[in-house]
């Protein structure tokens, strides 16, 4: 209960530094008996991988994935599956100067308040390349959600604002995700924001973004009242992610101007005798528990605190000064952030299966 | 784990329905040797109570807490301190209408799916009843953060936003907080606000709000990194607050627009040698750790569900229909959220507390 | 997890002092739709009372049990169930001496040294009132294990030794427990016991006793190893009722004096096709999964440690005293602990049945 | 919690199987800046090691322990400690006879049975190799005791019966238990078991053994009641030890024999003005809370059950046969649980102490 294990029946434990020998997680509560294997996880880990193009960090890294235990003849076998990255790149060298500074916005002062020590190299255990694991992690969580009888969920992500730049809903086109560096479902924004970034980038500054992640597919029933609701565990889930600082649900913040009139999601009865909804703003979850609806999550990264523009701080002696963070970053961390996202989403899906699972009659 | 509990250390289990012969919790994780009596949290609950003007629900419920457990002579003795509330006022009849019907944007529909039976009166466990059970923990909770040593934390809550009517920070009073029924720091708004809620009311309709809860005086070095960092454990606990939609931590979503230059908290040497921060973008939590700042959160409520005015839905047979909720409801749920999100910061600290003591060296 | 609650997926959290107003528990985790009504829980609960007869404490507690939430038109809801009991003969008048002194054998000086504060009227919360909540949690568990297809689940426990005394296994008749004051299942043992007991009684002194508890119709596959093995789950119950210093399993301790050849519980092939055993030193559990035979525990229970025999004590000063236990005790706490033992049985197979209902594919 | 992870707040989730690539361990709540290093750990991993001597499995394992996170520049950071241990000697051949096969006594039936899949490989997750990982985690948690101000806690086990042969306790020293292939603090024992063990492993055939574990130095106050004790978690711990049956807290079983004059552990007033017990029947923990005496645990482990000699039993195709269990077999399992039982008690004792850290005042 240190902190560094997420879900509840479904539950994987993360460990490592950015620049220690390996990361990785052990993932417990995995159902038996469905395929993994380490290719499936890559594909996953793939995405998120650094070094793709000019708008993520350059630091190269294969972030290759090996199962240590729990898949036996390509099998789950219902012990835990070990989940290894080695670290391939660390060159120490680039952190040499935050070693007694404190970079603003990073965990550099915290980690010292709290711990007394801290492995200052890249950030040690609060880079984001923890996230690597949780994006491996949530890979299995995939597979525990194709074994839903019937369901056919599928979890999706997208970023949907960089900086004040947001995307147009009218041009959303999923397909158009994969298509460019910026899991951008618009592609004219797509076009604009890769000059808007390329302009930050080059005079050393960064920006914030907005991630929006959507699962389909997921039967009512789902998510336990009262402290564990299903919108509460993701926007628990979602906060953990790095340069994380707000979540919402369907409308989120815009439902605290609407009406009750016209917030209601009023309900019809389907073709197949379940009710439907003639709207979303609860984004899939009412009173905790999934409607069966799409479950809609949005979240805001701040920008990349790590900047060539210099920055006044302290050092851990008690001195002012300044500091420009050189290395390798990424410009607007909230990239990255959409498979982490999704691999969230995943988990937390897959938590939610396994315990309505356990008190379904 | 089914869900009704909170915290890890500090940690209370809540029971009770709507219109079941009582509410209350069962807190756990209570140092010893705290003062603690029944009016230290009787005024805690005075603030939440139904039935104190026209804004608000006009069930006339006492919320008289007593305690059945874990206190002696005055002082709390390490062992659980069960709480208990009697329901008075149930008024059954009013609720007939709702035993079949789902009223949208409530849990009907989902509880039925997830478990095949609810207990419809006032909407049983799902009803906004329940947080009185948390503001009764939160006063335990607050006498927890009363004994760390030098720290004199202080937790306040306003409401910042009724419909689309922001308070303006210019005019922020916090003694203006209790001198209004909107807990609003801005005198000027709460006049405004009264006129807008009044004709809403009437008109039989609701409308959302948003409220702020500020945390002053906890020290750096709270919080447990990764998965329990110290906003997602705040951002889990107001998202379980009935009708909450979004939460965010300092800048929160408007840190997505700022750049990295924009959003760094830099840093100076304080008069004591402590780091001090020239801004609070990120709210007081740096990697998941208090910085010793103020810790600020921000949440959305949606509009009250329970509207006069007739919506669309289905019953639980299958058949297409409408529904008005009668009865006695709030037309702006969020004020009464105001003390419940205090009561929830108040146990995230101090369960942090607690877990920061434990692996402190 | 300050340590009053006890289970996973099926959890409950007790409360209450021996002398303060009320004693219960909250139970987490029931499924929906079981029956469930207060006749129901206080059939076991009557078991365990108090006063019955000369053998045991004669304080008089009619230990009447509601239900205060969880349960809706005599069916449970998913929500959690809470179950309230008042105390009602408290006479505290009779522990006056024991406010300084620490009685040998209990939990006064440990209470002390941890909390620095204890409520010593009747033992507080280290009484072994405590367990009539488990009991009633025991009852509910009851209810779930009845709600496995097709099983038939029984739990039956027994005193099998009292002091040096062991029952007959050649005269054991599981239909005899019910007609004596021991719980024994043979009724020549019985005879002799209530003799010996008698002495002990009058001459100021107790005894200590062995209970075994046996569940029979469990399915094989419940379980969780690693570090909760069902028969590691239930070494962990045994041992939190009061006064329980070992617990074994199956053959238990004389399994250490067996060989390999002798241990071995070989296997056949039953008339339904699934392997039958040939013998059960396993208890029911191999690996801390169920085997589908008889799960068999027994536990050691020491002495009542209130006798009316001066002991060598200190107070809570740092003087040397002496101390004499009056008032209303067991003679021998072991007979009460056998619907104690039973319940706890119930707890941990409910727990276990969800937990692999969450994982079974 | 799916059952692979042990202890609340120093906590550890281990993963492997007996022939995969690796085993080892995640430890969570690892307080900061104890000094720790791959050749501390590894002298406790070497005490257990296989292939030491005639009277435990010929597999050549070095057991060699890699740090893969959690320390920097010697010190534990707050952050996960990983530990990772790959298999070398996998042998894999050895087994195949045991692919359809359920051994009597092994987890073989049970794992086919709850998962529908089972790593037959040595075993798989059931093996006993598993508890390499522990005695690892077992390393760290004797670090954070280490640390424990003024306490000089110490943790010894030893073996005190092989069959039906036990030690003369008037014959212990600490010192022969370095000694002996055995563990055992008595000499001239140690020569008889010497014999009996040789007779019985040429004959094909093994044998179980009782283990006692002690920790002397623990101050009083340490524990968690209700559900939580002291006495309860060791009990747990040491449960979940392959192939233990029993589990004993000081006078154990021996206590229901006991009247309640003999078993009162009566007090005295020490030289430093703190109560000094006479006697230890309660094993140092009274409520589930430590007493400062020596805690005292024994456990009862069943005899391997890989044996030479034939045994019924049925396949998983539902035919009877019989099996003869070749490979490399300890012939006595209980001799290397010593260290094993040694380390869990040293995770129960760190654990106990962080609870008790957080809550003290």
């Amino acid at each position: 209960m240190a902190g560094n294990s997420f879900g509840t029946l479904f539950r994987f434990t993360t460990f490592g530094e950015s620049h220690g020998p390996a990361i990785g997680c052990v993932v417990d509560g995995v159902p038996p008996r469905l395929p993994l294997d380490e290719g499936f996880i890559q594909a996953f880990l793939d995405k998120r991988k650094p070094g793709q193009n000019k708008y993520v960090t350059q630091r190269q890294e294969p972030d290759r994935v090996q199962i240590k235990s729990g898949v036996f003849e390509g099998l789950t076998t219902g012990t835990p599956v070990m989940l290894f990255i080695e670290n391939e790149d660390q060159r120490s060298k680039d952190y040499g100067d935050i070693k007694d500074k404190y970079r603003p916005g990073h965990a550099d002062y915290t980690y010292d308040a709290k711990y007394g020590i801290r492995d200052y190299r890249g950030g040690g255990r609060s880079s984001a390349r923890e996230t690597a694991s949780r994006v491996a992690a949530g890979a299995v969580a995939r597979r525990v959600l194709e074994s839903v009888p019937g369901a056919g969920i599928t979890i999706r992500g997208a970023m949907v604002q960089m900086g004040p730049h947001k995307v147009d809903r009218a041009n959303w086109d999923w397909s158009a995700v994969a298509e460019n560096p910026f899991f951008c479902p618009d592609r004219q924004a797509a076009e604009r924001w890769a000059d808007y970034l390329d302009g930050l980038r080059k005079s050393g500054n960064s920006v914030g973004a907005v991630v929006e992640v959507v699962a389909s597919g997921v039967p009512a029933g789902w998510g336990e009242p009262i402290y564990d609701k299903l919108d509460s565990e993701l926007a628990a889930a979602m906060m953990t992610i790095n340069a994380v600082k707000g979540v919402e649900i369907g409308a989120g913040f815009a439902a605290a101007e609407l009406t009750g009139i016209e917030n209601a999601d009023e309900m019809r009865v389907g073709p197949d005798g379940k009710p439907v909804f003639l709207s979303n703003h609860a984004g899939g979850v009412l009173g905790g528990i999934s409607t069966g609806q799409d479950i809609v999550v949005r979240f805001a990264i701040k920008p990349t605190s790590s900047i060539l523009t210099p920055r006044l701080t302290v050092d851990r002696f008690g001195n002012e000064t300044e500091i420009v963070t050189k290395g390798r970053h990424d410009p607007c961390v909230g990239i990255r952030a959409v498979p982490v996202g999704e691999a969230m989403m995943a988990v937390v899906l897959a938590d939610a299966y396994l315990r309505q699972k356990a008190m379904a009659r």
